[in-house]
């Protein structure tokens, strides 16, 4: 299996793609990885070679780029170097950890959609209290999103959660402001009839306030409303986590008491932390195509690889694929 | 000034509502309480009776009755004669800290919308880490919002902040999934267009993730996205208070530690408590609505008092009527 990695997005990149190219070859001995960037740059940092190759370019997007020109203008750039690979068959699906616009245009560009799919959903995994995780999507691929949209959110997202995090028939939750069925918006409403009709495992509504108490393995949502609620999420965290790591160094005492502590909150933290969950998978593309957080380190690159190599493995594109087919068919 | 508050509606109602009252009595000699509910359980409190009154009433609205049609059907409750009272003329003000739905629909068909507003909106303060807070409106008294609604909510919120909140030229900011101009969605980018040619200070479009650090005083937004984005506030700060209580409670050693950081931890969860700053305003309506959070104890009823307080003698729906007829008159 053949992977391609934008060496040069992320805050942190090249080292950090680097590393984490490095360690999820050595680990995983099924899979080749194709660095796509700076060659001289890149080796600053590439001590083992071993079923990494690089695919030299110095064009990049940055993060300021506007996305749609930056695909069409920068031809060359690593990011959408790495998705022509995949779109010539070279890779079977690629990660980036730059610009996510950019990225999601060239998915949909370079990669393509999945005939029958209207809108791919950017969709990352988020932390949950009991450590298991939900699928949010859309979070923001497609902003004005229609009923039938979520549908398909839906389906793909409950491939993903039962054959790549290996949860059988996966809870389906609708976002929404109230879990009664009559509660929400034009879209919500009708999006709940569709759902309850559909081939998935629909649990109804569900609150944002629930969201991390693990409500529902898979959350589906219109991208603007997925952004803002993931954006939330994360802001309030860091808001805390600020406010708490203020409150342990107010005083000497407290920085003592903080010290005693401080696994105990590392391990808070961590449980937080979603990249241990993988990227963003860009669902609905003829192959995978994941956003790892722009800030990611080693660890962050290397879990989407694992995430990338999983979807793959099992098919998820090809599987998306047949069940929308089947799911239009029936429908027609 | 005479304030009717509902005395059954809450949580932990009708103690800490009469309680919170009691305390709101003591503090302000420039106001009169109607405390509306039953008298017999209210007097078990009630233990001092200086500027309080009682309406006795045994109609109650439950919170799972749906909304309209128990203000429809129940209109001796509680919560619809402390609206009737405003709209006799014997209260300025009303406060409840019942079923929410019922309350805006209480507000709307009992106190009434102000002639030029289309939209009441429900809008709460949030905390911000500098403790200053933020309005956000509206948080879902319309889930399907037009670009116009946005503009009377920058208006209201403007006018909010200043008198009540003490805030010269309030910065006012649309919430939307990017701060580019372009960002958005169909409603963002047209009310980015009004804002920008309205007479409130606009300071552009303002990411979730940076609510809490305070990038604007007034934020506005559909009541769909409000509701989603405060319900994610709350959910995330409240799981990981309830991590953080779980990892300080894992070990002897964490509990002795814990102990000691005490003080700066509540001190912490206070700054998120936004019970501080009052209930969620439904502005927009003839007189002051109040809602209080389900969960207040006597505190929270006592600063939404102290806010209704405001909200009557600085004239804010008066202010808001006024504005409201200027501007509409200028677009004309």
């Amino acid at each position: 299996m053949k992977i391609a990695i934008d060496a040069m997005g992320g805050d942190h990149a090249p080292k950090e793609i680097v590393l984490g190219a490095m360690k999820a070859a050595a680990e995983f001995n099924d899979i080749q990885i194709t660095l796509v960037g700076n060659e001289t740059k890149i080796k600053e940092y590439l001590t083992n070679q071993e079923r990494i190759e690089i695919l030299h370019t110095d064009e990049v997007i940055l993060p300021t780029d506007e996305p749609a020109r930056a695909i069409r203008r920068k031809k060359n750039a690593s990011m959408v170097l790495a998705a022509q690979l995949v779109s010539d068959g070279k890779a079977d699906a690629c990660i980036s950890a730059g610009n996510t616009g950019a990225l999601m245009a060239a998915g949909l560009f370079v990669v393509g959609r999945i005939e029958g799919i209207e809108r791919p959903a950017l969709s990352p995994t988020l932390p949950t209290l009991d450590g298991e995780g939900f699928i949010l999507l859309d979070v923001g691929a497609n902003v004005d999103a229609k009923p039938e949209h979520l549908l398909q959110y839906a389906i793909m997202g409950s491939i993903y959660a039962e054959k790549v995090r290996g949860i059988p028939n996966p809870r389906v939750g609708l976002l929404n402001i109230g879990t009664e069925e009559k509660k929400g918006n034009e879209l919500t409403k009708h999006a709940f009839a569709l759902l309850q009709n559909a081939n998935v495992n629909f649990v109804g509504n569900v609150e944002a306030r629930d969201l991390l108490d693990g409500v529902a393995d898979v959350v589906v949502t219109d991208g603007f409303t997925g952004n803002m609620v993931l954006k939330s999420i994360e802001g309030t965290a860091l808001s805390v986590f600020k406010m708490l790591k203020s409150a342990l160094t107010s005083s000497f005492k407290s920085k003592m008491a903080a010290a005693v502590l401080k696994p105990d909150l590392v391990q808070l933290k961590a449980k937080m932390d979603y990249s241990e969950y993988g990227g963003a998978g860009l669902f609905g593309l003829k192959a995978p195509v994941i956003k790892a957080h722009g800030s990611s380190d080693a660890n962050a690159i290397y879990n989407a690889v694992r995430q990338t190599r999983n979807m793959v493995m099992h098919n998820v594109s090809q599987t998306i694929k047949e069940v929308v087919e089947k799911e239009t068919t029936q429908v027609k």
